[in-house]
């Protein structure tokens, strides 16, 4: 879903620099990512969730290698190569995750279809709601611009916390809801130091699920150090970043 | 996925009658419509392809029946009420159909892992880029606006017919992907008489595919006559409809 800028810290540090090694070894599944990138973070965690076996590769925004183009033309990260084929979409790989490997416990998704659809429809209210509106609050220039979208972003994540049953937003278990909306949980910094935003005056029941969703394992060993993402948000805040995303919410688009 | 405008025809015609008229009977399943709307239509086109039992129920757009905003708040269409719960979201209610029926064929999802990811992702580009651009060009009110809404709806759909392995998206089996596109399709003829669009113009891939698509059964029996229509797109075409689409394009934002 997103294209990095041309300078970028160019590989995983801290606890995510960890996993990386963990996973170097050929397998049939091929993971491209990019250690900063939070649509690349959902489908580690899926990954990391579900002990699936993956080599982990980092795609290199200075130089995209030539094997990764040929199979993404679009070079667009996360993507994951299985048997050779390509498939992108960091929720759709999500998806494909629970479909390819059935018997990897925990599953994300529930196995009863209306509960299932239920997950759906909130993954898909983060993303139409909760998703763009971080990114135009970061991205925002002027104080009108940003009250207005701070409000807007808070008003969504009142909507979800309101149907957070607690401890995860299914209940007792972690599903695909949490993994959809972790990464911008845990990038939540960004905008409490640079846009007025605070977690708590949210309310109540979203700092509890918040601060739940981010201490869990496989969001931890997903992060990288908080320094290394200071270049690279600094451009979303001045809003010169060159990635489809930011083009998209400063352009009014749907992000691609 | 729309709210509709206030003034509008009540209920199905033609085709679309005949399959209403057919299903009014209780059942687990009761499928809330709007004839007129596209979104609707995906999921209609999914019942009726694989033969599922539902009770058909037009949601009254003057006075929205209170049981149905009792189980829908948001009072969108198409919803789909299975055993008391209501369930929304064109594109999740088809996947629930596929998740609540797995034993009605035809499927319209592959059941390999790699193929169903690779449905899922055209379904992405076809609500990413094909039907925000439609609108687009149906609202755009300038010249200028209008040129350029008609070749970015025209370079998508020669991305997408590129695809196109014949005579359906997937080959000889048609699938989500074809019913995601459906609508547009036999929505054409707007665009056609009012923008200058030319489906020939687009290409033959393009041509012969949507040709293929509209003569469908399926399609053809949730059809209503196209007169009914002048009146809704007319709203859209000045530019004056209020439908939550139809705010979200004038706007710049994501169709909710």
């Amino acid at each position: 879903m997103s294209v990095p800028d041309v300078k970028i810290f160019p590989h995983a540090t801290g606890e995510a620099a960890k996993t990386v090694e963990k996973h170097q070894d050929p397998q049939d599944l091929v993971f491209y990512s990019g250690w900063f990138c939070p649509y690349v973070q959902r489908t580690w965690v899926a990954l990391e969730e579900r002990g699936i076996p993956y080599q982990y590769a980092e795609v290199n925004p200075y130089k995209k290698e030539k094997h990764f183009l040929e199979i993404n033309p679009k070079g667009l990260v996360p993507a994951i190569e299985y048997k050779g084929q390509a498939l992108y979409e960091s929720l759709l790989l999500c998806e494909f995750l629970e479909d390819a490997y059935p018997n990897h416990k925990p599953n994300l998704l529930p196995a009863d279809p209306v509960e299932r659809t239920y997950a759906r429809i909130w993954i898909d209210f983060i993303t139409k709601n909760i998703v763009p509106n971080f990114m135009r609050l970061v991205q925002a220039q002027t104080a009108d611009k940003q009250a207005a979208a701070r409000e807007d972003f808070t008003k969504a994540l009142r909507t979800y916390a309101e149907k957070v049953k607690g401890p995860y937003f299914l209940g007792e278990e972690f599903s695909l809801v949490d993994v959809a909306i972790a990464p911008w949980i845990v990038r939540e910094w960004i905008i409490q130091e640079n846009r007025g935003y605070d977690r708590a005056a949210v309310g109540e029941a979203w700092k509890t699920y918040a601060d739940t969703v981010a201490q869990r394992d496989s969001i931890r060993r997903t992060e990288s150090e908080k320094q290394h993402f200071t270049d690279i948000y600094g451009r979303y805040l001045r809003d010169e970043a060159q990635s489809e995303a930011a083009k998209a919410i400063r352009e009014g688009r749907p992000i691609p």
